[in-house]
């Protein structure tokens, strides 16, 4: 063998889904935070850790561990979909956030799983419904992971426009129309719609959307049974307008939308926990795919999550939420409204709820990791979400390269404004550069 | 629309891959459980309820969540890979249960990727590798959940003998060079292996077995990179015999091994973490799959692991773990002794580890779910895996139908004797049917 020592050997075989699979752009974010700790980090998605429930875990483990057959009961195993009397729960907890009684809903307990965070849920259904080729409607911008799961499921990612209102809809209509006349309507599997404070741009889908985008989908049902996904990760985070209902919740058959919420925004990321409604047929696939993965997350962190809901520690937690994320949302648009150049056609969103704003500069301006903008300001301390990771490219391949995606969730209440301040200086440096007849480059 | 109401709506447009994907069989057996409460279940591969670590765990969430940064920090997102100390620490224990000083190791912490379970680890690296019709060899029979999983990822499982010393691996060698000869060496990717106190026979891969596989794999290297998936679930639970090094320890360039341990056997099954070392460019791979999954497992789970470890509670509890069910093992096979009618041709193992028995019939004998066994044992309150579930068809389509996996896991150790004598009972009357010339059917 000595003779052959020297032969490069093959490489990795890897599957095709593998060589597909692109790096989540989240990675490298993460990364130029670790080398760069002074950082104001607009850019994490995170949640505020001084807010997260560390008193009530403390006591809600106490009480579940110091009984020792609630305790044993929390450390087996437990089912695939996720352990009943807390799906029991989540389906009044539901009920609640529509303002209906339970048997109002559409579904019971039994179409609801439990996942490993919202994102596996997410996951499971691409799983279940999309081969390759097979078609997802979203908005651009989008939530980039989910995007990116999309990429790695080669899912057609198509994409319709969105203003204050959220996704536009009737754009979705016409895209329907025009896909059913290339005879592609059997592709199309999913509609994804992040209806609440959305990630990235913090605007939500407005009631006569919800009703419309419904209205679309049931026009179609006897040629294709498309499915609205309805991402409500932000949903409890509402600092004022009106509470909406969901489409889930305008559904009553459960047959045409799956509806996912999540424990990692309103109460703790640690417990990475996620729950979905969807119709009967769906859960079946689903939950067959899970028992795959994992057959069942983590069961701990359900009995954890079921007696905050229990006790009324959940409710109370995302009360504290609430006003501290509203004090934040009201510091970031205090802070561009006195700091952004206003003069230069920079716009950016008032959102009612969510983490983040979504901010716009003039087309000229590029804020993309390539451009100089990202690293003058991470230079400065202060870092973004380039929105280019939340676009799909249109027909021509362009994606713009104008926004930022602004988090006010992790971030210290104190540097809001100094984070903001930052930025605005590196832009307007950049608008002097654009906009000076003196300037020779 | 009203006239249309009554047409038949379009059935949900299902992926390839969740049509093809099949009903994991451990449904059957736990609703089997539930309807039955009074039955004795030598069925669940659960671990004893009796036995699992809540005081333990009482004192360690105590102490991560009194300690206010420390609970942010479990209450909040961590990395994709997993936590970083605790990586470290899987690192360290590795090296213990091999004998060897951390950096021994062909591998680092940072070779490690913490999972939901290490079933998240069988299936992402079969994400990772496997297309459709790509092989996996396996012995026969094998650990069905995963089988499964491999069916559903379209996978081509093909399967060699074992015997007491383990899968027969110089029938891995004729199978590879057979496939070599036919062309078909580029789509063998994996070859699985429960190599300690296997489930479902609960017999050890042996040490000469060990060496002689990883030569195999490495006599292949220039022509094809195929890589041993080392399950050793079961690995901790060890009653007697000698510690056995794995074949992760054996591959110094940590190029070919891949080594997959779980906090459910030896610890709590509730906090659903496993955790496996491979290769660079596998785990590259992994994490992106993972980052599309779920971006990371329960951290909260990940800290009390970390703190299990750290404080010796983990230690201890495995010697606990040890104690009780070296007994339980003991109590299956002095009941199988006793009971068991041992003229016919019935054998069984005698593992020293892990939770199962494998029992051998006369091949007359059909445990099969279909046949009346099966149903007679229920009817007489106790429960088995139906052998069956275990193996993959020879090339004639043949299931061997005369196994029973018999599991001392959860079952209490006063019901141990009692459902052996059952099964006897059944198994007994079986054999007088089958032999009997009176019996005229």
């Amino acid at each position: 063998m000595s003779s052959r020592a020297e032969q490069p050997l093959p490489p990795l075989p890897l599957s095709t889904k593998a060589r597909r699979t692109r790096e989540q752009p989240i990675s490298f974010l993460i990364e130029t935070a670790l080398r760069n700790p002074g950082l104001i980090n607009l850019a994490a998605g995170l949640v505020d850790p001084l807010t997260l429930p560390v008193d009530e875990c403390a006591e809600i483990t106490r009480r579940i561990l110091s009984d020792p057959s609630r305790g044993r009961a929390a450390l087996q195993y437990d089912t695939t979909v996720g352990l009943r009397p807390l799906r029991q729960k989540l389906h009044e907890h539901i009920a609640a956030l529509e303002g209906l009684a339970p048997r109002e809903l559409g579904f019971t307990s039994d179409h609801i799983v439990v996942t490993t965070g919202s994102q596996q849920a997410l996951y499971l259904v691409g799983d279940a419904l999309l081969d390759p080729g097979d078609i997802v409607i979203a908005a651009n911008p989008s939530y980039f992971v989910y995007t990116g799961t999309l990429q790695s499921l080669d899912a057609k990612v198509l994409c319709v426009p969105m203003d204050d209102d959220g996704m536009d809809v009737e754009a979705v209509a016409q895209l329907l129309a025009r896909l059913e006349g290339e005879g592609r309507l059997p592709r199309v599997k999913l509609i994804y719609c992040t209806s609440y404070f959305d990630n990235p741009t913090g605007l939500s889908l407005s009631v006569a959307r919800r009703k419309r985008l419904l209205e679309i989908v049931l026009s179609l049902r006897h040629r294709q049974r498309i499915l609205i996904h309805e991402d409500a990760a932000y949903r409890e985070l509402r600092y004022d307008g009106p509470a909406m209902r969901s489409m889930k919740s305008m559904d009553p058959d459960n047959r045409h939308t799956i509806l996912s919420l999540t424990f990692s925004k309103p109460f703790a990321p640690g417990l990475k926990l996620g729950y979905t409604a969807m119709p009967d047929d769906l859960l079946h696939a689903v939950l067959q795919q899970k028992g795959n993965h994992d057959f069942g997350s983590a069961n701990l962190a359900q009995h954890i999550a079921l007696e905050a809901m229990r006790d009324g520690s959940y409710d109370k937690h995302v009360a504290v939420l609430i006003r501290s994320y509203r004090a934040k949302r009201d510091a970031i648009l205090a802070a561009l409204e006195r700091f952004m150049p206003r003069d230069a056609g920079i716009t950016w969103t008032h959102p009612h709820g969510g983490l983040y704003v979504w901010l716009t500069l003039p087309p000229s301006v590029d804020t993309s990791r390539e451009a100089g903008i990202f690293d003058e300001c991470v230079s400065h301390g202060v870092m973004y979400v380039p929105g280019e990771y939340c676009f799909q490219p249109d027909e021509l391949g362009r994606i713009p390269q104008n926004h930022m995606r602004l988090s006010f969730g992790q971030v210290d209440p104190g540097q809001i404004a100094p984070g903001i301040e930052r930025l605005a200086q590196v832009v307007r440096a950049q608008l002097t550069i654009e906009y000076s007849p003196q300037h020779v480059e």
